[in-house]
C-alpha cells in the first residue's frame, strides 16, 4: 500500500501548526429532509478555502532541506495552486505554479496573495504537464502533483483522521467528492483502519465519470471530461488514488449536476456556508438515495468554499 | 432602567434549551485588511436564522399557562415573525403572524414552516399595527413587538453576554446594527455590565438613520424612512429601547449601502458564511472607519442570514 495510516497520523502532526481542525456542522431542517443524521466536515473553512491546504502542506513540510532549497512547481487551475503557494510561503520557498489561461481572476489573485509565482499556458493537460516539466527540469525544482503525491494523499487522510476522532462513535458511512481521488484515497485509509464497519463512498458527477468508470471496470480509464458545474472534480483519478480507492472504497456513484446545485443552495439557505459546487456533491449523492441513507449517520465533507461570486451576485 | 443585567442572566437560563450559543469566528485576512483584531458572533447560525429566536423565546417562555394559553401574536414581514412562531411552537401555543402583502414567500414559508398562522395585510405600518390589534382583541391574545418589549430585549441581550463569557479579556469595542433597537440596547446593557470600559457603538445604513438623529439629538424621531438594502433595519427606534440606548451606548454611527454589500460580499468570500445585507452593517462601519478602529479588539454581531438565494442566484 502506497499511503499507510501511520503516514497520515505523521501528517496529522506534521501540518498541525499550520491548518485548521475544521469543525463539524449539523443542521436540524436538513436532518429532517433526508432522514438520515448528517454531519457536515466543514473544509471550505479551511486555510484557503478548501481541504487542499493539508496536503500541499505536508508535501512541502516533508521535504528535506535541500529539496525545499529548489523551490516546489505544479499545475492547477484551482484550489492546489493556492494551496501549494501558502504552504511554500509559510517554508520560506519559492512556488512556481503553471496555471491555464482561462484560470479565474480570482484564483490567480489568490495565489499572488500567497506569493506564488504564476506561469500562464494554453488551457490543455498536454500543456500544463509540459510547462510544469519545463519548469521543474530548470532549476530542479521539486514537482508536487496535485493528487497523484503519497504526500499528498496522506495530508487529505487527516481529514478522515479528524473526522474519527470528531464523532464519539462511528458512522455508518463517509462521503466525500471525488475527482482525482486524493481526498478519497486518503480518507478511506484513515476511516477504514478506524472504523472497519464504515461504508466509504465517493461521490462524482455524472458529467466527469472516469473515477466510477475505474472502481466498476477495475481499469484505471483515462480520457478526460469536463461536462460538469463540478470545477474541481474534472481531473482524471490518479494511479496512486486509484490503488488505494480499489482496496479501501466500497463504492463510486454518481450524481447529476441539477442535484449539485440544489445541493449547494441547500447548503446555502439552510447552513448559511457558501460551498463551491464541487463542494456540494456528497451531500447531493444523498438527495438523490434518500432510502439509501435513511436512519443512518452519515458524515458528508464539504471540501472547499472557492467560488467567482461576481459571477453569481454582483 | 427597563431591562437590567439580571433580566439578561435570568432569560440567557431561560432560553438556554431552545437557542444556539454561536461561535465567534475570526479571519487572518480580514484582520490584515481592516488592521483590527476581529471577532464575528454568529447570530445567522442561530436557530431560524437570525439572532431574533433570543428575544421571542424570552418573550414565549417569559408568559403565565394563563397567558400562554390564548397564544401570541405579532406583526413583522421578517426574522421575528419565523422566530416567534418557533418559539411558540416549542411551548405549544398558537402564534399569529401578521405580514405585509409584500413579504418574500421565503419568509412567509419559514413562519408556516414553524407552525404559525399567517394574516395578510397592507405593506404599512399603519395597516400592520391594526391588523395585529384587531387579532389581539378578539382572543385577547398576547402582543409581543419586535423590538419595544423587555423581554424581547432581554433576550436579544444574550448576544452581549455570551461575547463576554467567550472571550478572555474584554474587547475594545462592540458594535450591533440597530433597527428598532433590541440587539443594541440588550447587548449595551449586558456588555456595560461586565465590561465597563468597552465602548458599544450602533451602526446604522444612511438610508434609514432614525436611531443616529435620535441619539444625537437625545429625542426619539419617529420619522420613517426605508432607503436601504437592509431590509432588517427599516424600523424606527423602540420607546423603551432608546431610553436603554441613550444611557448606555457610546455612539450610534452612519454608514452607506454600497459599502453594507461590499462588507456583506467580504464575508461570503472570506468567512465564507451566508449573511444577509442587514448583518453587514457593523462590519462596514469598520471598514468605513479603518483608522478608528485599527489595532483594536473589536466584536462585530453577524445578526441573521436570511435572504432570496433566488433573487441573488438561480
Amino acid at each position: 500500500m502506497s499511503v499507510t495510516f501511520e503516514q497520515i497520523q505523521a501528517a496529522a502532526q506534521r501540518i498541525a501548526p499550520h491548518i485548521h481542525r475544521t469543525p463539524l456542522l449539523q443542521s436540524t431542517l436538513l436532518n429532517q429532509l433526508t432522514g438520515a443524521e448528517l454531519y457536515f466536515k466543514a473544509e471550505h473553512l479551511q486555510k484557503t478555502g478548501a481541504f487542499k491546504a493539508r496536503g500541499a502542506h505536508n508535501a512541502v513540510f516533508s521535504l528535506t532541506d535541500e529539496e525545499a532549497a529548489r523551490g516546489v512547481v505544479t499545475h492547477s487551475s484551482g484550489n492546489h495552486a493556492a494551496a501549494l503557494a501558502l504552504a511554500a510561503q509559510r517554508r520560506g520557498i519559492r512556488a512556481d505554479i503553471v496555471m491555464p489561461s482561462n484560470a479565474s481572476v480570482a484564483k490567480m489573485d489568490a495565489v499572488r496573495g500567497y506569493g506564488g509565482h504564476i506561469h500562464r499556458c494554453e488551457p490543455t493537460l498536454l500543456s500544463r504537464e509540459s510547462t510544469a516539466a519545463a519548469l521543474q527540469r530548470e532549476s530542479e525544482r521539486v514537482f508536487i502533483h496535485p493528487f497523484d503525491n503519497d504526500a499528498v494523499i496522506a495530508g487529505q487522510g487527516t481529514v478522515g483522521l479528524e473526522i474519527t476522532e470528531q464523532l464519539a462513535a462511528p458512522a455508518d458511512v463517509v462521503i466525500t467528492p471525488v475527482g482525482g481521488g486524493g481526498l478519497l484515497a486518503g480518507c478511506a485509509t484513515a476511516i477504514k483502519a478506524q472504523w472497519p464497519q464504515c461504508q466509504m463512498i465517493g461521490a462524482e458527477p455524472f458529467g466527469s465519470d472516469n473515477a466510477t468508470r475505474s472502481f466498476h471496470s477495475g481499469e484505471r480509464v483515462t480520457s478526460y471530461q469536463s461536462e460538469t458545474v463540478c470545477d474541481g472534480l474534472r481531473a482524471v483519478i490518479g494511479q496512486r488514488n486509484f490503488e488505494l480507492i480499489k482496496t479501501q472504497v466500497d463504492d463510486i456513484q454518481l450524481v447529476g449536476d441539477d442535484t449539485i446545485l440544489h445541493a449547494m443552495r441547500l447548503v446555502w439557505s439552510r447552513l448559511k456556508q457558501v460551498i463551491e459546487p464541487s463542494a456540494a456533491v456528497a451531500l447531493a449523492l444523498v438527495l438523490a438515495n434518500p432510502t439509501a441513507f435513511r436512519g443512518k449517520k452519515v458524515v458528508v465533507v464539504l471540501t472547499g468554499g472557492n467560488l467567482d461570486l461576481d459571477r453569481l451576485l454582483w
